[in-house]
């Protein structure tokens, strides 16, 4: 059985594991304040060109996520994100349960719009009515947990907006370098750091035992982060770990590599359906593929591959395809003879 | 320099490092689902002769501490323990943050006692007034947070006292194998099983790269635990790491070994000071020791080692000496020579 | 000007004024266990002829909404309610504040209907995935927001999907008696405590003062209740003040009258704006009636009379005109002949 | 049996029912934006010299502690307060369920000095640990839960303090004029406003049905103040009921003379306790005054008074005696009366 169900189902980069054994009876600082954390937040200063960014380690995203928001919001603040996003959806409500409301949009294939948050902007700061939450950040991921993403401009427009009605713009990026590997992208690591007042980069997913880097723009979000994290248990007392992690696959670019190459065997596997005139869900040029499937095509393509199941709609099971920064040209190869069999 | 701050400045066992590699290319279920866990759990299982306990692997010991009384407590309750309780007084209000109260109580040595809680439950369970939060859950710490230990006797008075007035006992054991350890123990893992309703096995500072492993034995416990963990952002999505981490040396023995070990180190080094006629703070039989130095003795001492700064009293400055399932025998005498020649 | 703008625009009952006056010489015992509130308690239970229920009184409604759900649900338990109702849109995020979720319905002039419930509902329960929080507890208004009512047929069905699935059935009864008081209703008190969980009898606008009357009737719900309610600053130190005010109001009766004399009231300005072919948003027999102004009427009522402005749609100015228990004969009879000359 | 229990079981004084009387067929506008609320601010705005000050009503104290603690304090920050203070021993955790740690002083008389205060500060803001919380306000109680009160230099040390490190200073003054009116108090309303960055007029136990004034003296604490209180149900749509009655309680000065009056019934209930040698728990003048009774007096005088007891100390039962604003000279003479004869 090869799996296909999702990208983190396999270790880590081959270099980070000989990296890890190779410190292993190294002793560290704790609790982040090591050498391997500043190399690594100064690896990713330089490719954000951004020397003034604070950079945080989380074991995982949804820590990421509601610290991030737990620190940006205070009680009578509220966060507005698509209905499909992920702190919506499939986090166990971690944002409420930290006081939060969430005001969700209808996505368009995963992505909300600058027009639609404007209206929820205008809709409270028209009349600051105290019986009503501030809309005071904007939640969005890319990629998307549809597999799209979003274009330069489309970023700009939704920066824009939080900029002029005073709102945080925090984009998720668990899944981050598939998006910026994908062949229609024309996003840059730079324009995250200019157009969002927080975003992470994901490792957990691309390539890293765990890890998600936390890159602080905004000055505001600053003061006394850590503790916040701490209060969250997202202070992991060996942080090197991830300092380590992210120095080895960000400075020898294999983080970037792997992620552009997944995407590229996503493509493949997308043509391979599409050929079929196997339905997809979304336009995704990312690692994640949303295909429908008919009954007898997804038990014939479970004989040999773990995919994710994702309900039915009408037409069929939505079946989730994801390749990764382990996957194979042989595993590739295999799954496409398969649905070319079909 | 050599580390003798705290016990968690180094990697892992080198046999979990070695299993890691083994296992990098392969592919696993992720949240915690896979063979790994299983093998785990099993093991820890057998240790404490429980069949019927649910096993959950955290990432770190402050998320285990807070999910579990998030889990166990409604709002109108609150949680017994020392002031000087990892807790009360190291977790940035962790406990209060998710809305409940701690009722501390003075520690002698780091320790509480069963007159102590009883004091407190009879005068809420007298009146139930609704002014006051009900007092439902015991946290002790073994070893506490001064090295010293619990004696079976006084951990089943707990115990009693507890099951009287319907309060949950639970045991943080981000240590707990160095108590186990130790010269002056008398508690197995059976009579933990036995006396409590919930308690871990700590992984970070015992040998692991990282995590917990929270043994709930209380049935009232068990039901949807595994969405407050979520909820709190402590579902590691490549969850067997932590599985493969603890089958190993738990299945080797090295958990315990080490450990042990690493308290018979210390004692020679508590050994060293007392000779030298420099006092301890608690009378501690585990890897820490906590002595008070001189600022001449201090800072000589500083020359060639890191020891943990805790603060002064009138006598001098309070240091923190810790060894680790990682300290060799060669930096113990290095210590102690330096000691010797005070 | 004459205020149509809501239902607590003016004082109280002159019945409960001169009960208030012709106590205030007298001494009682705190925190709502007096004789007052007994008596009221008392004349309650036989109204709905439910010897067992328990019943507490809030000083206001956004207390009475919120601490139920806290009290009704753990962290990782949501609230299902119309996109509408009065928690989700007025109340400030006063559930999420307390941790929990509202996933929103969207509604039929006010309404959610069992099907819907039934959805979610079986969406949950059909995996109970972690990463999703549990649908507990459906809360409606009855009325409505738009002053729409269920019938007992669609109260039934709502009961019976909730007891399929073990949530709770709440209901804000803020408005009640005008519910219960208009001329398509078919629900009677005794349905209420048949078929919910728990509901209020409104008083702050029914002709109290303030305060509102809960009843609690699952016996799940009942432990610990007025702890919840000191935690969130909801026990008056002189509750007796609503124990007074509901027993006069409910024993003499005009708490159903007034509010029934408050539905006719409005049935007569509806049958005036729309014999001026003014739309309306809803189909409503009750005390709040909500129409589309044209700008120009919307000035012509406002030289007289003030309503509540509830935005725009593309028709026009949305205005409520609200009657209530002190609304006059001679002030109804002014509207009518304004909106006739429009 | 009179009661002498506490100071908030009567009604309201006759001008108050009066004024209510005669508004009550008057129609007002909603939630404090009316007429008499306005009144009754720049009333207090007169009393304390302060122009700027935001007033706001809240229906009772609970709800004014803790959404006023709520808005002060991110969830990383705690408040200071002596271990018998109001917030921290009779409000049912009020302060930690909205996730806030209470720092607790032990209290000499109910009270906390300004050197206890420094210690804390210092300590904190010493290092800014992760792992602490900011200890970033005081509460005082004035009178203290005890009766006693806080002289000019002191409430002056404790603000000097609190400035030095940037921490708020707020008073609780559920029982405010009982304090202002004692014979040994030198502090003003003034130097209330002076001092402290927000406190309250207590009007709940001072003569009003119900309510209580907040004042809002440090600007930082002012913006999105309603919409905290909306979102814990503080609002009362009926706000003018509070308006009124503080607007009518202290322009007549009967807010003040009748505590005064209250506070010097209190010193003859004293004086004839310690003629009788029977020992007072502390050094009060006002109008609470606690003693301890053997069991026999205690019973003798159950007979023919309601007193609240606090429990056993070693030396007998302590019982609270309390006048009020509506206390009379008559019942004063008969407890009295009563005492003499034990």
């Amino acid at each position: 059985m090869i799996r296909f169900n999702n990208d983190y189902n396999r270790g880590a980069f081959s270099d980070i594991m000989q990296a890890l054994s190779e410190d292993a009876c190294q002793s560290h600082a704790g609790y982040g304040t090591d050498d391997w954390c500043d190399k690594a937040s100064d690896t990713i200063r330089k490719l954000i060109h951004r020397k003034d960014a604070d950079i945080w380690y989380f074991p995982g995203a949804t820590q990421a996520n509601y610290v991030l928001i737990a620190r940006a919001l205070t009680s009578v603040q509220s966060v507005v994100c698509a209905d499909t996003g992920h702190i919506n959806a499939h986090e166990a409500a971690s944002i409420e349960n930290t006081g939060h409301k969430i005001l969700e949009l209808p996505n368009k294939e995963g992505k909300i719009d600058a027009d639609q948050v404007k209206k929820v902007a205008e809709a409270y700061y028209g009349e600051e009515a105290e019986y009503l939450t501030e809309p005071k950040l904007v939640y969005i991921s890319f990629p998307t947990e549809q597999g799209t993403i979003y274009s330069k401009e489309e970023l700009k427009n939704l920066s824009l907006v939080c900029r002029e009605f005073g709102m945080y713009l925090f984009v998720d990026g668990a899944r981050l370098p598939y998006g910026l590997g994908a062949s229609n992208n024309d996003v840059t690591l730079e324009d995250l750091a200019l157009y969002t007042d927080a975003f992470y980069l994901g490792g957990t997913k691309c390539g890293a035992l765990f890890g998600e880097a936390l890159v602080l723009l905004n000055k505001d979000l600053k003061p006394r982060f850590k503790a916040y994290m701490k209060q969250n248990g997202a202070v992991m007392a060996k942080g090197w770990l991830m300092g380590l992690m992210f120095h080895t696959m960000l400075s020898n670019g294999e983080y970037f590599e792997a992620s552009k190459r997944a995407d590229q065997y996503a493509m493949q596997i997308r043509a391979a359906f599409e050929e079929k005139k196997i339905p997809l869900m979304a336009d995704s040029y990312t690692n994640q593929q949303f295909v429908i499937l008919s009954d007898e095509n997804a038990d014939r393509l479970s004989e040999d591959f773990v995919f994710e199941d994702c309900g039915r709609d009408e037409r069929g099971r939505i079946a989730r395809f994801c390749t990764s920064w382990a996957t194979s040209e042989e595993e590739v190869e295999k799954l496409i003879s398969v649905i070319q069999e079909l």
